[in-house]
C-alpha cells in the first residue's frame, strides 16, 4: 500500500513522528505537502465540506479508503502494519498508552515557548514563556525522563523512534538542561544512539527528506528558555 | 467483567469521561480511590516497582489482566465492549481520533487557569491565566465548537458522552462566554440535552456518585477568566 502523509512542509513537528516510522520501515509513502501544489491539496482536504470524517489539524494519513488523523492514532494504525508494533491487543494498547504520554510531553515542550496562545508570536509572550520553561525544566522534564527511563524493556517499536525524536529535539531546544539531566537517564541515551544507527533511519536522517530543526517547529532554541 | 477505575476521588477531571461510559452502559465497576483505603491502593499501584507497565498518571483501568492508562486509550478499549463504539476498525479509529481531539481541547481548558505550571497554585499565575483565557475564549473555543458542530452525525457512542461533559464543564467554567457561543452550535446543544435524558445516565447525574464541579478540577469557575 502507498501511504500519503499530510503535514506542514517546513517543520518536523508532529508529522516527524509518523515520518520516522514510515522511513524506518522503508514504507512506500508520499509526503503530500512537500510536493508541487501539495499545500493546496492539504488545505482543500481540511476545508472541504464533502469530507465526512475531516481531521481537526495535520498530520493525517491517507491509507486506501481511510483518512486517519491524530499522530498517536496514525501510529496505532501503522504500528503492526509496518512491523513496528505487535499485532495482539495488550501490546498495542501498551505502546499506544506510551505514545499518548509522549504526546502530552510534546504539548508541554511546545507550551514552553507558547504558554499564552499558539496563534500569537513568541515575542508577544516572552515573560510568560520564561516562567513556563523554568517550571518545565525543573518539574516536568525530569518527571517524563524518569518515567521513560524505567519503562519496561521490550522489542523494538515505534515508541523507540518517538523517544529518539524527543531526545533529539530536547537536545536542540534545551542543550544545557539536557547535558545535566542525561546522566540520570543512561538507558534513554543508549536507546537514542541505537536508533540513530539503524541503517534505513540513519540514511533518512542524513538525507534532504529530514527537515532541520528550526524556529517554527515544536522544538525551538531560545537560549533564554534553557538553564543558565 | 468487573472493571476497576483508578482516579482522584474528589474531582470529575479526566476520570469522569470514563465514568460516564461505564455508567451509561450500566457496567459493573468499582471506583477504587473513592472506597476505604482506595487512595493508598492507587498510590501503591503508581509507585510499585513490580508493575511492569506502570501508568504515568491516573486515570487507569484494571480489566482482568490488563492495566490501561490514558483516558482516550481506556475509552478505545471499552467502547465496543460496552456497546458504545462499533467493533470494526475504521469506525473505532474515527471515534478515537475525535476523542483525542477532545483530549487536546481539555488540556487547553485546564491551561486557562494553569498556563505556567500544573504544580503551582492558580493564585500564583493569575495575570498569565487572564491572558491565556482571553485567547482561549476568542480563538480556540469557537474553533473546537465549530469542528464538533459539523462532525458527521452517526450512531450513539462514547463521543456523545464526552461532548456532553465538555458542554457541561464549559457552561460551569465560562457561563457568559458559552451563553453567547451556544447559539452558533445548535446541534451540540441538542446533543447535550439528548444525552442528559438517557435514563441510566440521568440517574447517575442525579446520584451521589456524580461529583460536583469544584475549584480543584479541570473546569473551574473563576469569573475573571470568563467574558465580561
Amino acid at each position: 500500500m502507498r501511504y500519503a502523509l499530510y503535514y506542514w512542509p517546513s517543520i518536523q513537528g508532529r508529522g516527524e513522528f509518523v515520518r520516522l516510522a514510515l522511513e524506518d520501515a522503508g514504507a512506500d509513502y508520499i509526503d503530500v505537502a512537500r510536493r508541487a501544489r501539495g499545500m493546496q491539496a492539504m488545505e482543500r482536504l481540511l476545508e472541504s465540506p464533502s469530507i465526512k470524517r475531516a481531521p481537526f489539524a495535520p498530520p493525517f494519513l491517507r491509507a486506501g479508503e481511510l483518512l486517519i488523523a491524530q499522530t498517536a492514532n496514525i501510529l496505532f494504525y501503522l504500528g503492526p502494519r509496518l512491523g513496528l508494533a505487535p499485532k495482539a491487543e495488550p501490546g498495542r494498547l501498551w505502546l499506544h498508552q506510551l505514545q499518548l504520554t509522549i504526546a502530552d510531553w510534546l504539548v508541554e515542550v511546545h507550551d514552553t515557548h507558547h504558554p499564552i496562545g499558539s496563534g500569537l508570536y513568541y515575542e508577544d509572550q516572552r515573560p510568560e514563556a520564561k516562567r513556563r520553561a523554568a517550571d518545565f525544566r525543573s518539574e516536568r522534564l525530569p518527571k517524563f525522563l524518569q518515567y521513560f527511563e524505567k519503562m519496561e524493556s521490550r522489542s523494538f517499536s515505534y515508541i523507540d523512534l518517538s523517544l529518539f525524536q524527543m531526545i533529539e529535539g530536547l537536545r536542540y531546544a534545551f542543550p544545557r538542561t539536557m547535558s545535566r539531566l542525561e546522566k540520570n537517564v543512561p538507558r534513554l541515551v543508549e536507546l537514542h544512539e541505537r536508533v540513530a544507527e539503524r541503517p534505513r533511519l540513519g540514511r533518512y536522517l542524513r538525507s534532504k527528506r529530514r527537515i532541520a530543526f528550526n524556529q517554527q517547529g515544536i522544538f525551538r532554541r531560545y537560549p533564554e528558555l534553557d538553564a543558565a
